[in-house]
């Protein structure tokens, strides 16, 4: 049993809301902000939330550790719904390559680009898989992440997809971060399958989804939609024989080229679309009418010098928009969600409120796990940010800075002093 | 008399050259790396720099303070060439009523803008001044910046400019960051003037510069040399006066219209010129004759959306650049050189080392101040940051994150643990 927690004095940002399910549209700037708000944790999760003065009648005279947290924000742990957190390597020296004037080809001959990544995530043991990874985590832990979303898709063979799967499972057993797993077999093609795609699509059909399933080890199955990647008529097959095993879809969808990857997450009924860069206008209607969320990475855009996915247009035309930093060797190698809330303000033009329920409540829904996580709610597990900032527009105006000062995860505190 | 400090095993860019004077072209890329080096401090002064190997035969029996920092990169402490950090509170509310879709002239209107920080800056007292600054101050320190230069020019009246030019220079007294103060009384033109620009130009002439000087409260003039706001002609009279007192030229130029402030920059002998998005090819040919550092600021673009400077083809055409966060409360709310080291690869496509070398020695250039900081040689201040990156690679590449683990300011460790 764990110490009760009392934080008082806050501006909370609660995110509480009576509607159920994605928030889109007005619902996106509600965050529950309560002025000199206090909240009481006890056994790890939220016992109440209020004003000060509110709690001090109830839990004025019992025990507890007590945060004074006067003109300062205190929001929901952050929530990272899109990562390849797990992986083998980096890639600085690539990174630096191409800045000095190498091409694509010549990063390629010299053994770089995802297959890179791929061979340094084959080679790795799975203790050392944990160990890198946990690093990225701590990291995350940081930047004020409590949960976040992690993919497999590396091994490009089943052996790698299967060690990918379980370094998440150990970690969700040794980490303070949560990591919620997904399947993502279909993430490239593997060289041996180049020009017999569809075979590689059976192999992940007949052979790879029913062994996920067996070891239960992913909850989420994504596919990178994409032209020269798989298809959409191959995404649906893939995503489909996912859900009989009560897989959940995600897709990769119209980053590179428009080509109806977000028509086709209306379609199969995925929890969300990822990257959107491209997505057609039609593309984006189909997701509101079936409540796909948008899962957009503005530090991707930003790293690959492309323009950002169009949230402000998407906030704007009814459809629940998340972000996610994409945690990832070769197109955003960073474990910042507080710089992916500022690009979602600058380069989206989503509102600081916005930003913030991107970031925790909706995301949270992109990884099926509002009922627990993502705002500051009586019985909700106590999953908290104090941030050195006085206001959530703040959090977002003084950007490109760390502004976390203590983080609690499951009501214990895991970041600053205690 | 403060401990020695021996620092061993570091991946050390030192930044040392027998080059004297800003570094252009491939100079720019020379680090001075040192695998498993070793620096030697002694009252605050780098007394040895070396191999571990070399630095255990002299100093191996001597008393000190040992930093282990094993696989860890050490650079010299950053330097901030461009601030305008004293300001009067802050405008987050005007950036989220942006983002909500309220004009230029709503803004203004809701009395938003510069006029508000002119307004916030007049009504403070230089010890509310003081205060405010000092945690910006202390932002910048835990980014690693050790050295900043600061700008007046909120004033628009020889009061406000006299309070912010003091509190630079109790600010230098009285925390460790240093700070090298510009006069920049031609900021933006005071509502009572409008339309008689030259009287105020002949105020800044005839009565401020002098009084910068008797009291020698600056060591640079700069002048906002823009369309709508001072001509290249009244900021060459402005600049030229303040030749006569020792005040060496700053411009900011061409920022958002191609206006021959490059090319003033060099007549007038600036030792820098700033923002430089619209600069003209002539203008940037003349700045290389003419030996003129270009600081580029592309954070500020970030934060403007604007398509950041052309600081590859710069260094290509051979122009020594050295980079800076622009800290002020309306373009550019952030103390992150970091992340602007960061942008300058992403979004101007400068190597890794470019980057290190504008965010150090080109910056401690275009501060006057390359005789003393900017590189880890003997003789020199030791301001220092231990990054937790192992290379310089990785500290661009893992983008968005502040990687600095400890800050030694004068031999004294000011960030970190001890």
């Amino acid at each position: 049993m764990t110490k009760n927690v009392w934080i008082k004095h806050a501006t909370l940002a609660t995110l509480r809301s009576d509607q159920k399910g994605p928030r889109s549209k007005e619902a996106m700037s509600d965050i529950g902000l309560i002025e000199d708000g206090s909240l009481w944790i006890e056994d790890g999760i939220i016992q109440a939330v209020g004003t000060t003065d509110e709690l001090e009648k109830t839990y004025g005279q019992k025990e507890a550790d007590v945060i004074d947290a006067s003109s300062r924000l205190v929001t929901p742990g952050l929530v990272d719904p899109h990562t390849h957190v797990v992986f083998g390597g980096t890639r600085e020296k690539e990174f630096e390559m191409r800045l000095e004037g190498a091409s694509y080809m010549d990063i390629m001959n010299a053994g770089g680009g995802i297959h890179a990544t791929a061979r340094m995530t084959r080679e790795a043991t799975e203790e050392e898989l944990i160990e890198q990874t946990s690093r990225r985590l701590d990291s995350f832990l940081t930047h004020g992440v409590t949960t976040v979303e992690g993919k497999s898709g590396y091994g490009m063979n089943w052996e790698t997809e299967l060690k990918q799967l379980r370094v998440m499972r150990a970690l969700q057993e040794r980490h303070p971060v949560d990591i919620v797993p997904t399947f993502m077999g279909a993430h490239a093609v593997p060289p041996e399958f180049k020009g017999r795609e569809d075979d590689f699509v059976n192999v992940i059909i007949d052979e790879m989804l029913p062994a996920v399933a067996k070891e239960k080890l992913a909850e989420f199955n994504d596919v990178f939609c994409e032209k020269d990647v798989f298809t959409p008529e191959q995404s649906k097959r893939i995503l489909e024989a996912g859900k009989k095993y009560g897989l959940i879809p995600k897709i990769h969808a119209d980053e590179i080229v428009s080509y109806g990857g977000a028509e086709l997450a209306a379609e199969v009924g995925a929890i969300s679309a990822e990257h959107l860069l491209k997505a057609s206008d039609e593309g984006i209607k189909a997701m509101e009418k079936a409540g796909t969320i948008a899962c957009l990475l503005p530090a991707t855009a930003l790293y690959l010098r492309e323009e950002a996915a169009q949230g402000r247009q998407m906030v704007d035309s009814g459809v629940a928009v998340a972000i996610s930093t994409d945690c990832n060797p070769g197109s955003s190698p960073t474990t910042s969600m507080p710089l992916v809330m500022n690009l979602a303000c600058i380069s989206m033009r989503m509102t600081p409120a916005e930003a913030l329920t991107a970031a925790t409540y909706n995301a949270a829904c992109a990884i099926n796990r509002e009922d627990t996580i993502g705002s500051i709610e009586p019985g909700k597990q106590a999953d908290l940010v104090l941030w050195n900032v006085k206001s959530y527009q703040e959090l977002q105006y003084l950007f490109g800075v760390n502004h976390v000062q203590s983080v609690w995860k499951k009501g214990v505190q895991v970041v600053g002093n205690p």
